[in-house]
């Protein structure tokens, strides 16, 4: 793993969010992080389809590492604001976010986000939800 | 309980992501829906700090069901997109998530939101975050 | 007028879009400023009502300035981002954008917005859009 | 010119905004729409530069128009919301704002827009700007 995936990984451990939907880190490129989660009914809204905090979050954190792969390593990445369209019911047995950066700058960062669902059967994903966020880069810990 | 009050309680009876989370449906009223969620290290972001995910889980919902206060017996609500502000780092032991009706239309209705903190000691919550919401009328189960 | 009263008094005036679109500056107090724009053909979307850019540039506008009243005399204010929702047609005589802060941090600031239509006849004004903006603070001419 | 082109520039043609901003229709294609603004002085913000409302006013257009091309004859089609990062300094002698349709649903469109910035003696754009927005289809009037 190169620097920036070490990090990337450990601070997603570090994650309780994540570790709770049963989301998993699945690729770390430059400028660009995708997240997995498995469907499960602890993550459902009232008509059993996933909910849409839950789709927002892993996108959000897609969007935040994908920022931080164009961070200083002193630097750390907090999310300012973020809006999400939902193109369709998140209906799935799995979800990919991908967040890419659309643009780096000094202190903000500006990504785009999608979210992928995939159903068994099925040989292309349908895009379940469009984000577009600002992070902001703040001073973080010293990497080890 | 008024009619809308059971209606709303079985619908987050019914959100897995609500309970998973640890979120409580704290006050529902004409046009204004609140929802608890304590801090727990399951929800953190890397910081330790409550990740935006679960922050917009909660008032995402809380929108939602402001919206279902005006719909028709016969009408569910889905989230069409919504954007957050993170107004300061999320530190608290309580959120409390606020949403409220703008504007109700015939199939579109319009929500703000914010996020209160609170911190044993302090005599006054801290606004954390605020969202601003579009919700979709859809035909609904047959209420029981 | 106190100083910032005159500062954003030339800087309104320095904007050729306002003076374009026929737009006045109304109020500057600490935190919220108002913007007026009285109806005109010019301004027009296909269906005859106000466009939406046009509400859209005096809301900016608004929750630019109110966001300056927060700013270091060396500092100026541009916006990084913004979300405007149109709660119903822009229906109206004048138009007036309210921009208030919400948050003034170190580098950036968040404000929400709205926009009032007023019409002959009518008693109270009709909210025809909100808007929630994300200003950056930046480093401004030597104020005179 | 195809009925949909047509369409388009007659309504192009009734937005007085568009005319006021000397911004031209310059792409309609099925789900893509593009409006050219050439700058000057009477669009701009207090530095000189174009202002974020002429900027954003012309991606709203294009994302309408774009959403336009999947209607039915007898649907007009307006903005429910938008919300637009502002990536760099909008330094340019022309912009040109492209709107895409991601999702056509039955009474709702998702669209992303961007625009691009052109400066004489440079070879490529640079993107300025990007938008996520909802259009609604509403009933219209009757295409001649």
């Amino acid at each position: 793993m190169t620097d920036i995936e070490h990090r990337i990984a450990a601070s997603f451990a570090a994650q309780g969010l994540m570790q709770t939907l049963g989301a998993t880190l699945e690729h770390v490129g430059d400028g660009e992080v995708r997240i997995a989660l498995p469907f499960s009914r602890h993550l459902s809204q009232q008509q059993g389809f996933i909910h849409a905090g839950a789709i927002t979050s892993i996108v959000d954190s897609a969007c935040g590492y994908a920022a931080l792969t164009k961070a200083q390593p002193t630097q750390d990445v907090v999310t300012a604001e973020f809006k999400i369209n939902f193109l369709r019911p998140a209906v799935g047995e799995r979800f990919v976010a991908v967040g890419m950066v659309r643009k780096a700058g000094q202190s903000l960062s500006v990504c785009t986000g999608e979210v992928r669902a995939w159903t068994a059967g099925e040989d292309a994903f349908k895009v379940v939800a469009i984000m577009q966020a600002t992070l902001a880069f703040v001073p973080g810990p010293v990497p080890r």
